[in-house]
């Protein structure tokens, strides 16, 4: 495909600007590397994991205009890696430069009662959500939900923050309290058999490409291993990238996302419910790097800059991906000895509890699972995994 | 394999200091962040591509004590990009900090006659050749060698530089006025059916690994493809790799270094007549990067920090690797498009004749050999990639 032919591509040696500097940011940068590609980070402070691997990168608050329209004028299209990344700065910027992927999903992703009524009115099942603005909503809500669900706020939750769960008898003021009195949504517990994921990509000439569905256990409230393929129905996985597709196409996706759902079993057969969207490249899509020819930071890579889309075919029966959680990075010795492993530390210093201080990749020849840690028993879905 | 058992292995978090700033330097930087190290490149003026993937770069002269002491005291362990970096600058710094691959493999790399000597001492092939270190050897050396032959300083020759053509009736007094009277040697002809290298690694441990043997072929005096596997007898290959290991084992090399050597035939029988040793990361190697389980640049890094080698093991049945030179790699948008393709651009600006300015890998399912454009005729050993 020549450069003319699609609108607004960059070519190599033009600069990408990333807001954000961890290992999302990192693992952008190298994949922007390898096509000749400059990157500038910008972060409030520089913090490593991003910054190490290039010669650019700004220190700036998201709100600072001057710093941001700094940034914008030394790059050509930007994006970002974490989903928290203040509208407003976003607005601003991309006033100035495309920003990718763009601000409908961003704006969807922010919003828990945007983003669950987004599937919901396409017909997408969600666990059961009612949204709080006030106390009187929650207690109506909890009627209609039931007392087996969690009081979440619309925006700024992750790992469990802004959230409260909500139990027989709890007394409602308390929780409205506990979260602030934030504009929130209950969200009602729904039985699932597995957690599983879409990471896809969707061009600048509206061309879509999925990865295998990946399949995710947590631990100790955090991604610990991402399986591929996910173990469902082929039914379940095409459902499950048909979602994911629909979700690009009506938000206009420029870049790798992920879709988070639900495996559940409605009479003997499976079911999706979607949790929520990341609307950036995703934990769960990291086993790519070596596990598919394309990965999805060279993905993104190719999708923000308005290049065609690379193929996303999986290089082995089986792929796991697995979290190198805090003090767990210490066994680097013996995973590098290991053969066939694929170890991939993102130059952080300090191993405090729950931080994620890399990954290592394993790709089998067969397509025998894995032993499964955690079993098959249900677990319930409106949980976020600080409360599994 | 436990950091107390390897001697002097680094962790990550270490940081790896680069002499030379290129595409190779690049490489090693990008593999180091893999798994978390850090890289300084020191080179005389930032030109660039390894620069531009570390936020650490210190520009100064290779003969420059002070700022060598300032990038040595930055760093844990030094490698370096290419082989004519100054033998006094590794001497300096190996006083300092571990420079590998080390001072012996360097000093014989560096010297064409002590290369030529060192296999020839252990009885194996290379092209005939001589000493030369005034008028009266040349003379000599051509009455035996014969007036097919070339007439090559000792060091710091490359692509070309600093070697004379002897033709019948050559002026011997005005070939070795146009090397500037350096000491030389005189190297005859053979033909060739092809050529071939070994990319290979030394562990800090011992132990040794080599990748596929490759199948270079030069165009316009440069590398222009690399073909895994070569197609040559299996015994071929196996001898090719022997050498290697020998080559690794007498010079004690710490990292990953490339011999490259000529295929010929003698009585319908594949015999190896060894070329040259690069003891540094070769472009023979880049299709390791997606075609190998352990990348040239990752199994270099593991070598030299101390860790245990990689896996080399081939990821598909044929991969091939075609330089971009030049105005070649303004294809990109072509390049980017074709399936399967993984594009490399080494974030130069400027696309000059000769340039090496990316790389492209493809891997194939079948062993079914590329069209050969170059064809099967023998070529003549002794003549640099400029003459040929």
């Amino acid at each position: 495909m020549s450069r003319a032919k699609i609108a607004g591509s960059l070519a190599p040696g033009a600069t990408v600007g990333i807001l954000g500097g961890g290992q999302l940011g990192r693992m952008i940068a190298l994949a922007a590397a390898d096509f000749g590609l400059r990157t500038v980070v910008y972060e409030p402070e520089i913090s490593g994991p991003a910054a190490q691997v290039t010669n650019q990168h700004m220190a700036g608050a998201y709100g600072d205009e001057a710093r941001l329209s700094a940034f914008a004028a030394r790059v050509d299209v930007i994006t970002y890696e974490f989903e928290n990344v203040p509208a407003e700065a976003v607005a601003y910027l991309a006033e100035l430069r495309p920003v990718r992927p763009g601000g409908r999903l961003l704006a969807v992703a922010q919003d828990r009662w945007l983003e669950k009524s987004f599937f919901a009115e396409r017909g997408i099942a969600t666990a059961p959500f009612a949204r709080i603005d006030n106390l009187t909503d929650l207690e109506h809500a909890v009627e209609k939900i039931g007392d087996r669900s969690i009081l979440k706020t619309r925006r700024f939750g992750y790992d469990g923050k802004g959230q409260v769960r909500i139990e027989k008898g709890a007394k409602l003021a308390a929780a409205w309290r506990a979260i602030g009195e934030a504009p929130a949504i209950l969200e009602g517990f729904v039985p699932f058999r597995r957690e599983v994921s879409v990471v896809a990509a969707r061009g600048a000439d509206g061309a879509f490409t999925a990865f295998d569905l990946c399949e995710n256990e947590h631990r100790d409230h955090i991604l610990a291993r991402t399986t591929v393929p996910a173990e469902v129905a082929p039914r379940t996985a095409r459902d499950a990238v048909d979602i994911a597709r629909l979700t690009a196409e009506a938000l206009e996706v420029i870049g790798v996302f992920a879709v988070e759902m639900f495996v559940c079993e409605t009479r003997g057969r499976e079911t999706l419910l979607v949790n929520e969207i990341a609307p950036r490249v995703h934990n769960t899509g990291h086993w790519t790097i070596e596990g598919a020819e394309t990965s999805q930071f060279a993905q993104h890579v190719r999708a923000i800059c308005g290049w065609p889309l690379g193929s996303a075919r999986r290089m082995a029966p089986r792929v796991e991906m697995e979290n190198l959680i805090a003090a767990r990075a210490q066994e680097w010795s013996r995973l590098i000895a290991e053969d066939g492993a694929h170890l991939h530390l993102y130059g952080k210093d300090v191993a405090a509890p729950g931080r994620k201080m890399g990954h290592v990749t394993r790709l089998f020849r067969t397509e025998e699972p894995a032993r499964r840690e955690s079993g098959e028993k249900l677990k319930d879905s409106a949980l976020p995994p600080t409360l599994r």
